[in-house]
């Protein structure tokens, strides 16, 4: 059975510097090949920063941008995957917009699938974005049917039952976390792992930045609930494996999904 | 602005003795109104007993059956509403059937709501039990609207959604939780009241009962996703206050319920 070691880079990140971030990812990821990871996920806005403010539309660029051709470069020199957050300049009703958006870049430097942030937070992001329209965003890696996520889409239910029932095992969740919301790396994270028999990994910026302050706690966790690795405040790389085996006898012990009475949820949509 | 004080009884039970339970019940009602509670919430199947097996056709009864009379002299006697769990005798398509119930009294006696288990767990409750057809099931208790729901109902994101959707304030959730199950009461009870903005009152039962070991660990959680209170692992009774205030101010500062995007779901249902 296919398993994937996954890297978790908690990063404080340098606001509005491209190439200082993507040096601190070169050097993250060449640690990662070292701990045998064959994915690195980072937080959500990685490239650009978060507190980037009206830049965002300066710094934003396309999926198939500069930025994305220096992750792949990146990726492919150490043969490890990359997801990594960044304004994506795009298009909604022939006007120009940005979003709020994460990519995958595969270990030869594919460009494997792209996700818009459906749920934004707060005034901060609904000046700066334009929310995707599109729930459930997936690839392959290595056997492993990994799905994409920012931030604010993980605190809704409905959004990772979603993935679970699309066949996704491994969620990744770039993050922009800010105090007081430790509840939702500590405890929501896990719960929604069990609740839907998958991993997540939920990787979050550290340290303050313009008017916010992170607070790491970056973590994956596995379909028992069980955090397989958590980091600290500050920053922090850690790895942590996804294995298929145990998802699978997981998901026969807990059939959550087989349970499932749709026919009774019809007020949810 | 109304608050409501609930106490928890978190019992053993006496499979199969009626008697000795509503006994158990009576003594738990006059401590609870001591403390000033306002309702007390009993663990799933109370009245009976839960590892009953063949016996349930035997000890069910309608809604308004002798042990509804029997809690609702209790309940009127201490002026302390009750929500208690049951195995209630009714019919399905001109069938005798059985179903996993809750009942819910008011300080007067009168019967408020009844909620059917439309989540059943494993071989033994769906060889027992007929599944409720009916998701939300609520009433008002001294301007607070409760929202019933058993066990492994709470499970399911989905169900306490379509309670928030209502509107409900408290959800009850008498539960027979088992070994090796404690995430539930400790981090996903949590989680659901965090999520959807309510308060959660989960009320286990504890100890060996025929082949099952139940755990205890009762806890009533705010919208904060803390625990206002936490029994142990034994017999206990709790107490801790549903605050109105609190929870406006709470639902104000998280407003998951507004920025949900219902177009999204679809495939949930």
């Amino acid at each position: 059975m296919p398993s994937l070691r996954v890297a978790l880079l908690q990063s404080s990140g340098r606001p509005g510097s491209v190439a200082a971030n993507l040096k601190a990812l070169d050097e993250a990821v060449a640690r990662a090949a070292d701990a045998g990871a064959g994915l690195l996920v980072t937080p959500e806005m990685f490239l650009t920063g978060y507190a980037i403010g009206a830049d965002v539309s300066r710094l934003a660029e396309p999926a198939d941008g500069e930025g994305a051709d220096a992750v792949a470069e990146i990726a492919s020199r150490y043969g490890v995957a990359v997801a990594y957050g960044y304004p994506e300049r795009g298009e909604r009703d022939e006007q120009a917009v940005v979003f709020n958006s994460v990519q995958l870049i595969g270990p030869d430097g594919t460009r494997l699938a792209g996700y818009r942030k459906t749920h934004l937070f707060g005034c901060y992001e609904h000046d700066l974005f334009t929310p995707g329209e599109q729930t459930v965003v997936q690839a392959e890696l290595g056997g492993i049917r990994v799905g994409l996520m920012i931030c604010y889409d993980v605190e809704f239910p409905e959004n990772v039952r979603a993935h679970a029932l699309a066949g996704t095992d491994l969620l990744l969740v770039p993050t922009a976390q800010m105090h007081p919301f430790q509840f939702v790396a500590e405890s929501l994270v896990p719960v929604r792992a069990f609740e839907n028999q998958m991993y997540v990994a939920y990787v979050n910026r550290t340290g303050p930045e313009g008017e916010f302050e992170f607070i790491g706690l970056s973590t994956l966790a596995g379909p028992d609930g069980i955090a397989r690795t958590r980091a600290g405040r500050g920053e922090d790389l850690v790895v942590a494996d996804v294995d298929a085996e145990f998802l699978a006898a997981s998901r026969e012990a807990n059939p959550y999904l087989r349970d499932r009475r749709p026919g009774l949820y019809a007020s949810l949509v």
